[in-house]
C-alpha cells in the first residue's frame, strides 16, 4: 500500500491517501511555540514546555485514533451536509470526498474537494510570535451559488499535562471562558497557586456564533466526527464555567460559481482582548500572513542551505538535504516532546539525547548549539558525572540536583566530549573552552575543565577488568549494571572521548 | 427531564432513558475485585489497587464520553445489522431500539429489544472469586428463525494506571496475547522488574472467532460504536504482539421464534489455561452462576439488614435503607478509587476519609472496621500526627513514612477519636484499646495510647489565640494555614475528640 510521496520541488511530503495505518505527523513552530499536526489534522500544541505549557489537548493512544486536533468543518447550509477540511474527523467516503495532505517545512496544507466545494486549509506558526494561523481558502467549483458555514474546533488543555490527564477534581472546576471583541475566544484560567496562563482564538471574518464548552459543541454521546453544533448549523454561544473548554467559531458566507473566499483564524498564547485583538488587526490583510509565511520559509531555507549533497541516489539526496535535517532541527528544538508516542509528561532535556541532538545541527546553527551546550554543562555535577535530565527553564544550582548514587549513568557525561569538540571544529571558537560555567550542584569551572572532569569521573569508575562500570545503565537504558557490571559500550565511548580530548589538548598545546 | 426511578421492591435504580447527561455508575464486587459499570456499560475494573492492579482500561473525561466498557454486540447475520446490549456504544435510534438499565446491589442488568430480538445482559462479580460474569440471554420475539452472532469487547489495561496513561514506549511493546483451550483469551504480561499479572476471558458457548488486538477488532478510523469485526460478522483471530490488547469473543447461533439462548462469558484475574478453564468448567451450568448470584445477594442483604428505618417519607426510607448504606460500603471497600471522576492514580487510603468511611458501616461490619482501624493506626506517627494517606498493601514501618513538617494536617489524626469510639460503642470490644499497634515511623503503643497521643500532638500545636494551628490544612484542603494561622474548624474537632476521650476514660475508670 502506498500512502504518499516526496515532492522535492516544494520540499513537501504529500499524503495522497489519508487512511494511513498510523498518523503521519508534522511540526509547526520554530522555538518556543510547538505545534504537532497529523495528516488528518490531529495534534496538540505547547508553549516552552510540553509538560507545563500544554495549550491544546490531545488524547494519546485513543479510540477513535488520535483526536482531537485542528479541525475546520464545512457545512452546506442548503441541505445540512457537512464535512471537514481534513479527511478526519468527519471521514466522508473517499469515493466522493477528495483529500491531499502536504506536510511542508513548518506548515501543513490540506486540500479537499467535496460536492463542488474546494478547500485549501493551511496551518503554520510564524517564527517570532506564539500563535498559529489557520488559513482556509474556500472555492465554489459548482455551477450554483452556495451558502456555506465554516466551524473551527480545538480543545484547550489544562497547561499542566499530568493534571490534565488525571486530576479531574481540579481541571474540571477551573475554566471560566470568555468571548471578547466580537469574534475572539478568551481562554484565561487561574492555576494554583499564582499562574494565570492565557490563550485565545480569533476570527478575521465576522463570527456568526461560537462555543467554548466542549460538551455543548459536540453534544451528548457524539464525537468530533458528528458535532451537534455543526449538524444544527449554529453554535450555542456557550461560555464554559468549569468542564472542558473548546474553541469553536462559525463564519458564514455565500459563494457564487467560481468565487473564492479566504477565512483566517488565529490561535495562540496571550490575552484575548489585547494581544488577540492586536493579532487580528495586524493580520487582517492576507498579504501580512503571507509575509509571515515567507519569513518562516526563509528561516528553514537558511537552516537547510548550510549543507547539501548531490549524489546519484535521489532518495539519499531527499533525506539528507531535507528531511533528516528537518528532523534534527526538530529534536534540537523540542527534544522528544513533539510526538504522538511520547506524551511529553517528562520535562527537561535527556542528557545524552540532547548532546547527540547538537551533532546534527551544529553546522547550521552553531550559536544556538553553544547556548544548548551551556545548558548541558550546567547539568553536569562537580564530580564529573551528569544529571540524567536537565531542566533549563527552572535550573538552579544546588545539592538537590545530585542524583542518588544508583541513578548515575555511565555514559551521560561522556557525550560532552563529542558535542563540545563538534562545536569547536565547526566554529573554531576555542574561547568557549575558557568560559566559566557552574556545575549543577556546586562550584564553577571552565568548559575545558568540565570536559576533563567528565573523563576523571569515568576513570574512577572502572570495574574488575579495568573497563568502565555500567552503573545505572550504559546507553541501553534496559541494561542495569549496578554493582561490578562493566560496559564495553561505555568503555568504547570513553576511548573515543579520550581521543577527542587528546586531539583538542594537543591542538591547544595544553 | 426524568431518566429513571427507584424500584424499591428489587432494590434497583432503573435508568429508563439511557441518554443521561453524565454516566450513572454502579459498583460490582465486594472486596478485592472492583468493577465499575455505567448505565451504558462503560467502565473499568481493578484488583486490590486502582493504581497498580488496573485490569480493564477506561478513558476518563474522553470523547466519545466514557469508553470503553463491557460491551456485547448483537449482529443479525441475515442483513448484517448490529446493535449493542446496552444502548451505547452503537447507539441505535431510541425510536426503534428499547433499553432499560437496572443498577442493583452488586450487579447491573441491561434489557434491550430491537427488531424482535430481546436481550437481557447481566454483569456481576461473585463474592469470593476475582472474576466477573457477563450473562447474556437472547430471545427471539419475532416470527422467523434468526441467525445471530454475539461479540464481546473489553480493553485490557496495563495494570499500572499511570504508565498506561502516558508511557507508550513501555506499554505498547509489552503484551503477548494468547488464545487457549478453544475459547479462552489469555492476557499475561511481564512487568518490570518481576511481576507477571494474568487475566483472561472465557466463553462457555463455542467460540466462532476472536480478537485480542484492539486495532484489528475496531479497525482503522473507527470506534467502539462501529467495530470492523462486527460489521464484517467475523473476527480475525488476531493475537496482539505489542499494541493494545482487547478481549473479543464471538458466539453464533440460530433462534427459532420464541426461543431463548443463554451465553456466558467470564472475565477475570488468573491464568487462562488453568484458572480460566476451571472457571469455565465450574460455571458451565447456569444454575451454578445463579447460585453465585444468590450468595452475592445474601451478602448485601446481610449488610443492609443491620439497620433499617420506616418513616412517613418513602424517599428517606429508600435512601437510608438501601442506597446510602450501599454507598457507604462501597467507599469503605475502595475509598475514592471507584469512580469516573477520580482516576484512581493515587494509591492508598486518605486518612480522614477512611476514618469517616468507617462510621457509616460500623453497625453492619464491625469486624472489618476493626481491621481497617488497625490499618489507620499504623499510619499514625509516634508524634501523634498522621500520614495524610496510608498504603496498607505496602505498609512498612520506618522513617520514610514521616512527612515533611509542612505536610502535616491539623485534623487527620483527630478523626481516630471519632472512629475508634464509634467501634467501641457498637461492639463493647474494649479489649481493642489494649491491642498493641506499631506507629508508622517507630515504636508501638496500645490503641488507647495512640488516641491519647493524637490529642497530645494537637495540644502542642496551638497558635497565638490558643486555638489549634491550621498547619498544612484543616478539613478544607484548600485552606493552607502554615505559619500562625489557626483553624476554628480543627479546634471544634479537637473539642469533640476530647469529649469522646474523656467519656471513654471515665467509662473505663482510667
Amino acid at each position: 500500500m502506498r500512502y504518499g510521496y516526496f515532492d522535492n520541488e516544494k520540499r513537501e511530503y504529500v499524503v495522497s491517501n489519508p487512511v494511513t495505518p498510523m498518523s503521519w505527523v508534522n511540526y509547526l513552530g520554530t522555538a518556543d511555540y510547538c505545534g504537532i499536526i497529523s495528516n488528518n489534522a490531529a495534534g496538540y500544541a505547547f508553549y516552552k514546555s510540553a509538560k507545563t505549557g500544554r495549550l491544546l489537548r490531545f488524547r494519546f493512544n485513543s479510540i477513535p485514533m488520535d483526536r482531537p486536533g485542528r479541525y475546520v468543518y464545512i457545512r452546506d447550509n442548503a441541505d445540512g451536509d457537512y464535512w471537514s477540511a481534513s479527511w478526519q474527523p468527519v471521514g466522508k467516503p473517499l469515493s466522493v470526498y477528495k483529500n491531499v495532505c502536504r506536510h511542508g517545512l513548518g506548515y501543513t496544507v490540506f486540500e479537499s474537494e467535496y460536492k463542488g466545494i474546494k478547500t485549501n486549509f493551511r496551518v503554520f506558526v510564524p517564527i517570532d510570535r506564539p500563535i498559529e494561523f489557520w488559513e482556509v481558502e474556500v472555492t465554489n467549483n459548482s455551477n450554483t451559488e452556495r451558502d456555506l458555514s465554516l466551524f473551527t474546533y480545538a480543545e484547550w488543555c489544562f497547561w499542566l499535562m499530568d493534571q490534565d490527564l488525571s486530576n479531574f477534581q481540579y481541571i474540571l472546576y477551573t475554566c471560566r471562558m470568555g468571548y471578547v471583541e466580537e469574534g475572539i475566544i478568551d481562554y484565561s484560567i487561574r492555576l494554583w497557586p499564582n499562574r494565570r496562563p492565557q490563550g485565545f482564538m480569533a476570527s478575521v471574518l465576522p463570527v456568526v456564533s461560537f462555543d467554548t464548552d466542549r460538551e455543548v459543541f459536540i453534544g451528548l454521546y457524539r464525537h468530533e466526527g458528528n458535532p451537534e453544533a455543526v449538524e444544527k448549523g449554529i453554535c450555542a454561544n456557550s461560555l464554559a464555567q468549569g468542564g472542558n473548554p473548546c474553541a469553536a467559531l462559525q463564519n458564514r458566507f455565500t459563494l457564487k460559481p467560481g468565487e473564492t473566499k479566504y477565512a483566517l483564524f488565529i490561535l495562540g498564547i496571550g490575552d484575548a482582548a489585547t494581544y488577540g485583538a492586536e493579532c487580528r488587526r495586524r493580520y487582517a490583510r492576507r498579504e501580512q500572513v503571507e509575509a509571515e509565511f515567507q519569513k518562516m520559509q526563509d528561516y528553514w531555507a537558511e537552516r537547510l542551505s548550510q549543507f547539501t549533497c548531490s549524489t546519484p541516489s535521489a532518495e539519499l539526496n531527499t533525506m539528507v538535504n531535507i528531511w533528516n535535517q528537518y528532523q534534527c532541527h526538530t529534536t534540537f528544538n523540542w527534544s522528544r516532546s513533539a510526538s504522538f508516542n511520547e506524551a511529553g509528561g517528562r520535562d527537561g532535556l535527556g542528557y545524552r539525547d540532547t548532546n547527540q541532538d547538537t551533532l546534527g545541527v551544529v553546522h547550521a546553527i552553531p550559536g544556538l548549539v553553544r547556548n544548548k551546550l551551556v545548558d548541558l554543562l550546567k547539568g553536569q555535577l562537580a564530580s564529573g558525572a551528569a544529571m540524567h535530565s536537565v531542566q533549563p527553564l527552572t535550573w538552579e544550582q544546588g545539592p538537590h540536583n545530585v542524583p542518588e548514587e544508583s541513578q548515575i549513568f555511565s555514559d551521560d557525561h561522556l557525550w560532552l566530549l563529542l558535542s563540545v569538540p563538534a562545536y569547536l571544529k565547526e566554529t573554531g571558537d576555542f574561547g568557549f573552552l575558557d568560559e566559566m560555567v557552574p556545575y549543577a550542584d556546586k562550584g564553577t569551572a571552565s568548559v575545558y575543565d568540565h570536559m576533563k572532569q567528565a573523563l576523571e569521573f569515568s576513570w574512577t569508575k572502572r570495574g574488575p577488568h579495568g573497563l568502565l562500570l555500567g552503573l545505572a545503565a550504559a546507553w541501553n537504558d534496559c541494561l542495569n549494571l549496578t554493582g561490578k557490571g562493566e560496559s564495553i559500550w561505555s568503555t568504547f565511548l570513553y576511548c573515543l572521548a579520550l581521543d577527542e580530548f587528546i586531539a583538542l589538548a594537543s591542538h591547544l598545546g595544553r
